[in-house]
């Protein structure tokens, strides 16, 4: 009876136990995934997002849920990520959604579009003003779910073998730029030029381009333009604050568990903090280097701003006539854009403003 | 017998599944905790904050990990909150650093300091140039853990009864504003007053102050002072990127399994961007209304601006010269300060400014 009696009391025991468990196991099943990264390795900032999000959800779950990451190239090359997301040769990859104007010019628009919104407006639209909820209709029509997990903040304009003074100085200028950009400096008299990243510092330095838009001195810094096109101008108007998305398989992001599309979200979440709060820390010292190296720092010319602009509008409205998708992602940034300008002119620019004076009185 | 087989397979039943599930189970456990809110419900963008947290972590984990928030006030006052957590009364509160400094002036700076860091720099900082594990080492004197779960932005300077022309104007002038904020104030000529929310109306009402601060256009308008002190100034100089933390009992988080140390991580990064996202949303609106119905926008003159910003640098030199934690936090601070704006007064504010003239512009 005393064993009898105990086997009872343990038996009850894990019946208890197991009223939770197959629960358990069902929410937080083994999953294994592949996530694409358009980028290599070596731009440890921007490849270094889909490295948090996917340790933030291997930490969140004990492992049991695993993203594994790979640079451009080791499954398909960096600009096919949406396509082997699409047709689920991977189940997610990391990139930026501009990338993909060549099937629909509206994939530009949630991550960056010329004279757009800065990396916190950016943030503000998507995931608080309703921009999240507009995409996801566009995105399911490349049968993918998209989250914003990443952003670099306003980018550099790229550089130059010789100085620019004005607009004219822009015609007939090769230039290494793709996108939405190249068409809208295109309108300015620029000769936009699509070249892989390894391509750009030999290109320059025979002169077969006269300039080239990176990303910012962190990451440019690596490719060593500064020695072969030493003017480097700013801002870079066409990604005032572009959003990195991580993009995931519709149907595998509908299968997920609902508390795994919980964790991935705020993976992403994670992703896009670290990964702007990482190039605002390391931009700062290789600024200082490549002007220490000779590089000359310099605004694009005011007349530049303003033709580019110009030309920015009529693009739109030429864009907006033929792709309904376009004009509603295109009106609801516009007015984003207006409203949230508007209020940050008051407190953050005025405290901006402040601080970058004061700092250069010493 | 044949009851006593059943048992026995029974148990053997559970004990297969149980290979599974106890790790399971100790990693994901039923665990429930409390947090106290120093904000009260109406307040719901930073309110909201504690939310956002809450309900990310609960939806993380199927509900196994619960963390139910409570207002200001219904379990202690909302600046006892910090006492609350490392006590032991509560696991958690969601709070503004700066409230303890009371107890310590280092407890401002990883909140928001009078000319401190704007809202992403207060990130970067933070999470990725040692600003969280530099105050790691100090709230653990205070048996806390503590990371940025929000931000407001930068903050508005306040409604004022009269126009302030010059720093002569802040002589005497009663204003409601506490801890280093007044203490910098106080020395242009202020006269700090402490008053809760509720209170604030009645007392610039009556004439009792002359001026007060709150948060920014949404927050402020549901305290309707622009009926009583139409001249809203900007910017908050003692707010530039004020971020709000949720901190918990050391004890407690030390006691949590792997797992969920890292779903409350990632659901502070959740609340950070979500709060930070809602009042860039909200407080446009909300300051068109507050224009329209009367309040007076006014930048401070530059004089107060400038008095204060070398009273700022008078009270951190006074207090890094009787407080090593505030020196070894304000250096920190500073150091940052001067290379992060360094770096924004380049891609970031010629953008910033270029759109901000575009958008006057039409």
């Amino acid at each position: 009876m005393e064993r009898r009696r105990f086997i009872k009391t343990a038996a009850a025991g894990a019946a208890v136990g197991a009223i939770a468990s197959p629960a358990i196991a069902q929410s937080m099943p083994e999953v294994k995934w592949r996530l694409t990264s358009s980028f290599p390795k070596s731009l440890d900032t921007i490849y270094g997002g889909a490295e948090t999000l996917s340790k933030a959800v291997a930490e969140m779950t004990d492992n049991r849920f695993q993203i594994q990451v790979f640079a451009a190239g080791e499954i398909v090359p960096g600009l096919q990520a949406l396509d082997a997301v699409s047709n689920g040769t991977v189940e997610a990859c990391h990139t930026v959604s501009y990338y993909y104007v060549g099937k629909d010019p509206t994939f530009a628009v949630p991550s960056s579009v010329p004279f757009g919104l800065n990396a916190r407006m950016q943030n503000a639209w998507l995931w608080q003003g309703g921009g999240n909820e507009l995409f996801e209709k566009f995105y399911q029509k490349f049968n993918v779910y998209a989250l914003p997990a990443g952003n670099t903040g306003a980018q550099m304009g790229g550089w130059f073998r010789k100085e620019i003074k004005n607009v004219a100085d822009m015609s007939g200028l090769k230039m290494r730029i793709g996108g939405i950009a190249g068409q809208v400096l295109q309108k300015i008299g620029v000769v936009p030029q699509q070249i892989a990243g390894g391509d750009i510092y030999p290109a320059l330095e025979k002169g077969t381009i006269d300039g080239a838009e990176w990303v910012g001195p962190y990451d440019d810094e690596k490719l060593g333009f500064n020695k072969v096109a030493p003017f480097y101008y700013y801002p870079g108007f066409w990604e005032g604050g572009p959003a990195v998305h991580a993009m995931f398989n519709l149907g595998k992001w509908n299968e997920l568990p609902k508390a795994y599309k919980n964790i991935l979200t705020a993976a992403c979440h994670q992703a896009n903090t670290i990964m702007q709060a990482k190039y605002d820390i390391v931009n700062v010292p290789a600024l200082k280097r490549l002007v220490g190296a000779g590089a000359q720092l310099r605004p694009f010319p005011a007349d530049v701003m303003e033709a580019s602009f110009r030309a920015s509008t009529e693009l739109y409205n030429e864009l907006s006539g033929r792709n309904p998708d376009f004009k509603a992602a295109i009106d609801a940034m516009r007015a984003i854009r207006g409203d949230s300008y508007l209020w940050w002119q008051v407190a953050e620019y005025t405290f901006d403003t402040f601080m970058i004076r004061a700092r250069a009185r010493g």
